[in-house]
């Protein structure tokens, strides 16, 4: 008999069928043995009554987590047994029979149980099978399709960019080496270069990918290797039409995510956020200025926000100018990458920009320097050397447009939009200082 | 005023627009210059008249790349100066204006010249702007982008596997070694165990990202670091269910192909393959009697397929059974990881499979061992520490349906389907033996 899915059985009631999946809890009551069954699409409760003798000897074995396929007929619950508002509420599987496809061993503890961060982190294969982990990473898969779905439709070519390089345009300090067969290697801590690169052969591209930093931190907000979603585009007038493109994209994704996980959201008790017509801009500086009134702490010289400040900003955005995302613009030349384009009119400035969001930066995003010489000369003055990077050079040498873009915290975003205090709870498989899977434990 | 597209300029004829991109040839005739610009959407044959001074004297000045914003008038050509079936062969911008973005320097050889590989490949950043390469690579994307339609459609999640692991299922002779903090960290050869851990969650998953192997050669069939495009599904009856599932696929990303890439292979002279409902499946028993009757060398009891073998196999499918792809089953358990699912009757023989394609294998794909102990037993069967795998076998030991999945090389693919020789030029930017970009000859 061809597999139903348990979303699909409110449409098979009366009917015989063949279901699959995970035991998630049994109940045996002696003569009555109650199943929840789970597959991908949900769950359904079924019932094993003592006439189907072989289905109630089957059903005696069964254990959490073990995998069956099982066949019944649907009945419609009496109406006093109805659970409102719940899949398949309405009705109840009556099992017929029960085949075994794998047994589970005993759980270490209970599925979703409340288990400490370690204890869930080295028990991923187990504890990502909670509802809660599937509603985060089907948020996120949403998250990574709606925002490709959205650039493909705006002309802009997916590539793949290498994450095994030379060098690094961040520089070494935070670089994972590679042994790489007689020479080090680096892992990529962005796509930037090469997605400038790209800009001089398909004008506007995005990329989906792993990146790294070998940073010494082990917290809520740091990971080792995460997804950074990038763009870059060509032909822009200034940042603010990377502004302006991102903006778009947001409104889109959160369109996606309000009409296909709305229950994920409500699951999860959170609350997709509104993208306004415009988020709101201020420079550093007007930030600055803000913060200092409201707290009486001068910051207005500082050359970056702290993270206080960032969750003042936040919070001043959301009261103030009803949004949960504001742009933070215009960061000193002296903290920003050499590639950054800088204001014409006071070069100290750069023409880029922070995205905060519900207390944190999610994306980092610039015009960029695109004339060969100026390139040179900002390179110099960072202390680079510009003979490492001739491969990139090569992009600007042979006429480059002016273009921007941006790069976007996938898991961070995806913690943030859920309200995930610590960001590894938001990522499949983190790791950290101290952590890779379990290994590093061992 | 606003920009428009190159390949939009027949429907402006006799209007005045903008458009920008970048010198392709320029010909000075003296009084008439005539300028090729290119941009992401095409070419454009233009023309400057010595009486817009301006524009003649900066067009005086352009050279091959320079990037340009050029206003200037859509003129239809003469009946007798029509180029038939060209983009644009029916008109001419006459250039009103000229705005430089960007100077590009002398090239170091004329752009499309016909070079040798490691120039090409040191040149990347400006011979990827050929249009032969442009071709090959928004070929390359319509396959991802269409793979990832298609398996969406069919109830997949797509994931983000960890590159960075702590060890791998392939062993550790191919893997680069990354030095992480006090540890050593490995490269993934594949997403393979996260991919069957990722079953246990979502049932069907598919993930594309990049794969390290460590392979000590620079053929034109070796990469060090590629893009593979993995899934693994659920609640299969047999491998027959994957590799059904592979030809659906294939018929897909070529229909794709065949309705928004016509030009790109006409321009390689490439065609795209038919997929038949059924790709022709053999054993490798029946493949090798087929080649030792043909060949008169004996190689039946070979554990596998040498390159030659791939070969005579495609030319036979291609020629006596109507197909430019082949499966290949049941590969000897001796030759084929842990994980790999075996003939119940005969477990010396997997329920694996190759996908062949003109010449050469683009999948490996199997049924894989879902029952707890069958895996610890081929673990121990073939020398590995299951407790190295601990992690990994947690998906198992909780109950996991039978599954299976394959591995798709895109680059490799990508080749093939267009006649390109050396894998290398199917790939952005190929890292090997003594190339990352051009950092290692330095």
């Amino acid at each position: 008999m061809k597999r139903t899915y348990i979303k699909d059985l409110k449409d098979a009631i009366g009917q015989e069928v063949s279901i699959s999946g995970w035991v998630d809890i049994r109940r045996d009551h002696g003569k009555l043995i109650f199943i929840d069954l789970r597959d991908v699409s949900g769950k359904v409760q079924m019932v094993v009554l003592p006439n189907h003798k072989e289905a109630h000897d089957a059903a005696k074995e069964l254990r959490s987590e073990w995998v069956v396929t099982v066949t019944g007929k649907v009945n419609a619950r009496p109406t006093k047994m109805v659970k409102e508002g719940e899949l398949n509420g309405t009705l109840e599987l009556e099992v017929l029979s029960i085949a075994v496809l794998s047994a589970a061993k005993e759980l270490p503890f209970e599925l979703g149980a409340d288990v400490n961060m370690d204890t869930y982190l080295d028990n991923l294969p187990l504890t990502l099978r909670t509802s809660r982990a599937c509603a985060i990473f089907t948020v996120q898969s949403t998250i990574t399709k709606s925002y490709r779905d959205f650039f493909n439709s705006k002309g802009f070519i997916e590539f793949q960019a290498p994450k095994l390089i030379g060098d690094d345009a961040e520089g070494g300090a935070n670089s994972f080496d590679v042994t790489y067969f007689k020479h080090i290697a680096h892992l990529a801590q962005s796509p930037q270069l090469y997605k400038q690169i790209m800009v001089g052969i398909f004008e506007r591209v995005f990329a989906i990918g792993n990146v790294y930093r070998a940073e010494k931190h082990s917290t809520t907000r740091h990971l080792n290797e995460y997804t950074s979603m990038d763009m870059e585009m060509g032909f822009i007038k200034s940042y603010e039409d990377i502004m302006d493109m991102e903006t778009e994209m947001l409104a889109y994704v959160t369109g996606e995510l309000r009409k296909s996980c709305a229950a994920e959201f409500t699951l999860l008790k959170a609350a997709i956020p509104e993208v306004p017509a415009k988020i709101p801009r201020l420079t550093l500086r007007e930030a600055q200025k803000l913060i200092t009134a409201a707290t009486g702490k001068d910051c207005t010289n500082e050359p970056d926000l702290e993270p206080e400040h960032e969750r003042w900003l936040c919070d001043y955005s959301a009261k103030n100018l009803g949004s949960d995302f504001i742009f933070i613009t215009n960061f000193p030349t002296a903290k920003r990458p050499f590639y950054t384009y800088r204001n014409e009119k006071d070069p100290a400035y750069t023409m880029g920009f922070d995205l905060l969001f519900r207390g944190v930066e999610i994306t980092t995003g610039a015009q960029r320097i695109h004339i060969y010489d100026d390139l040179i000369a900002s390179m110099k003055e960072k202390g680079l050397d510009p003979e490492k990077f001739k491969f990139y050079l090569q992009a600007f040498k042979y006429g480059m447009p002016p273009h921007g873009g941006f790069g976007f915290g996938l898991e961070r975003f995806t913690g943030k939009l859920l309200g995930i205090d610590n960001v590894k709870e938001a990522t499949l498989f983190p790791r950290d200082l101290n952590r890779i899977d379990n290994l590093l434990s061992q």
